[in-house]
């Protein structure tokens, strides 16, 4: 997918919206529990409930893991469902892997071709031979953490970096914005830290930005607009938990609509 | 296993080698290949081979994702076959993973109990809330990417960092070395900057080092011990490719035992 082609969804959406798949099966619905997959059939409700108003979908891919190959079998399935559910939709797999480049390599073809994702997360402390390897699947997408919504950003994003004229964060986003092209790199900013977003514009005026922390991590959606839009929206906010458990019963879906769809109407009016 | 364990090993079989288990179904043996699993055939094969002589194993994530949920059952079945026939051996989960609380409450879940490793790598971009949901694990570890051993090292990990007394990877060990205790945080260093690890040793002179990059990578053995060795050994030296794959006929697993026997000798005399 290029960048004009998630623009062109999101103005169809009127959202740019993305739900997060961090599925954990001690959080979800019990009567879901005596089933053979329940976290595929939770996975199921929410796609059923929220693809028209999500733009992406974002599994991360430690609540998979966790449950070994099973974690791993419903992720797939996961992938699957939604690709025949929602066939334009964007597919993110938040993995933040980040390793040399024979296994960079690897991890591309895990995401990519084993599984069928437009984009993966990735980490940047190796450098940039961990992230060429994912550049070259036309039409996929790699990711970069830059600044992150978590307490701990501060210990080392926020250090000057180099001439001192950049904080960590800064550079990194300086530098892995030449690795790619605006259509190949987006990166990511925390909702918990809006006023930095603003920094990160003087940067990349064009990339798109992937924001995570609004809902449970406190994030303001009106604040990340202000600092992060740009004229082709450049903007894809991810909410996973207060999506994903709005409710705790077999409602649980129309709980989970609720929240989507206050959100995208949020977004639709600063679309407007 | 605690820092102690680690050395009695170390001295018993005179020997601080862990096999790196990068195993790529493209480059193992043909005959292999006709095999219900072959992967965990030629894993089980390094394996009888060289446990003797290893105090570890280092699977890489990457190298099993890559093939979905088969690899998995690999990954899963690899470490259940070392704990059955090398008891003792240390056992590393090579997954650079690195994020928020939550989520990392979740891999450690994966890498700690879902599979029994006794350590996991992890990328320190994202700060110390990354990292001590893995050390509540008592008798677990957490290894720390510091100083990485490819190219792209040098885009950040070099970079002065702070009051710029530091260059980010020596910072990122600083701090991480306040993280938690000798026995629950080692650190990567690569071999293929070998000058670089005595100036790692000023800031950790007492914690573990695991050490990728001799071999294939062109680390030299013998520098990097001259530079990182301490009174407790303090080193686990990683080979992988250029033992995984020094021959490519049925008798693979007696070139892999005699580049690990090299190596193995080589540590002898270094500890001695």
């Amino acid at each position: 997918m290029t960048a004009a082609g998630l623009y062109e969804q999101i103005l169809q959406k009127k959202s740019f919206l993305c739900v997060g798949l961090d599925t954990d099966i001690g959080k979800i619905p019990q009567h879901l529990l005596s089933g053979a997959a329940p976290v595929l059939e939770f996975n199921k409700k929410i796609i059923d409930a929220t693809h028209d108003l999500a733009i992406a979908y974002k599994p991360n891919l430690a609540f998979y893991e966790a449950r070994g190959t099973d974690g791993w079998t419903d992720l797939k399935m996961t992938v699957e469902y939604i690709r025949s559910k929602a066939p334009g939709v964007f597919l993110i797999a938040d993995a933040k892997r980040g390793d040399i480049g024979n296994t960079a390599a690897m991890y591309a073809k895990a995401f990519f071709e084993e599984m069928d994702f437009d984009a993966v997360t990735l980490s940047p402390y190796m450098g940039k031979d961990t992230v060429t390897p994912f550049l070259g699947y036309e039409g996929k997408w790699v990711i970069m953490l830059g600044l992150t919504s978590n307490p701990g950003a501060e210990d080392f994003q926020f250090l000057e970096a180099g001439s001192g004229q950049n904080r960590l964060f800064e550079e990194v986003i300086r530098q892995g914005a030449e690795w790619g092209g605006t259509d190949q790199i987006m990166f990511v900013a925390g909702a918990t830290r809006a006023e930095l977003i603003s920094d990160i514009r003087k940067i990349i005026p064009n990339h798109f930005l992937l924001v995570p922390g609004i809902g449970a991590q406190g994030g303001s959606l009106n604040e990340v607009a202000d600092a992060g839009m740009n004229d082709h929206c450049g903007l894809i906010v991810n909410a996973s938990r207060s999506i994903l458990y709005a409710g705790d019963n077999e409602a649980f879906d129309a709980a989970a609509r609720n929240q989507a769809l206050a959100l995208q109407q949020e977004m639709a009016a600063l679309l407007s």
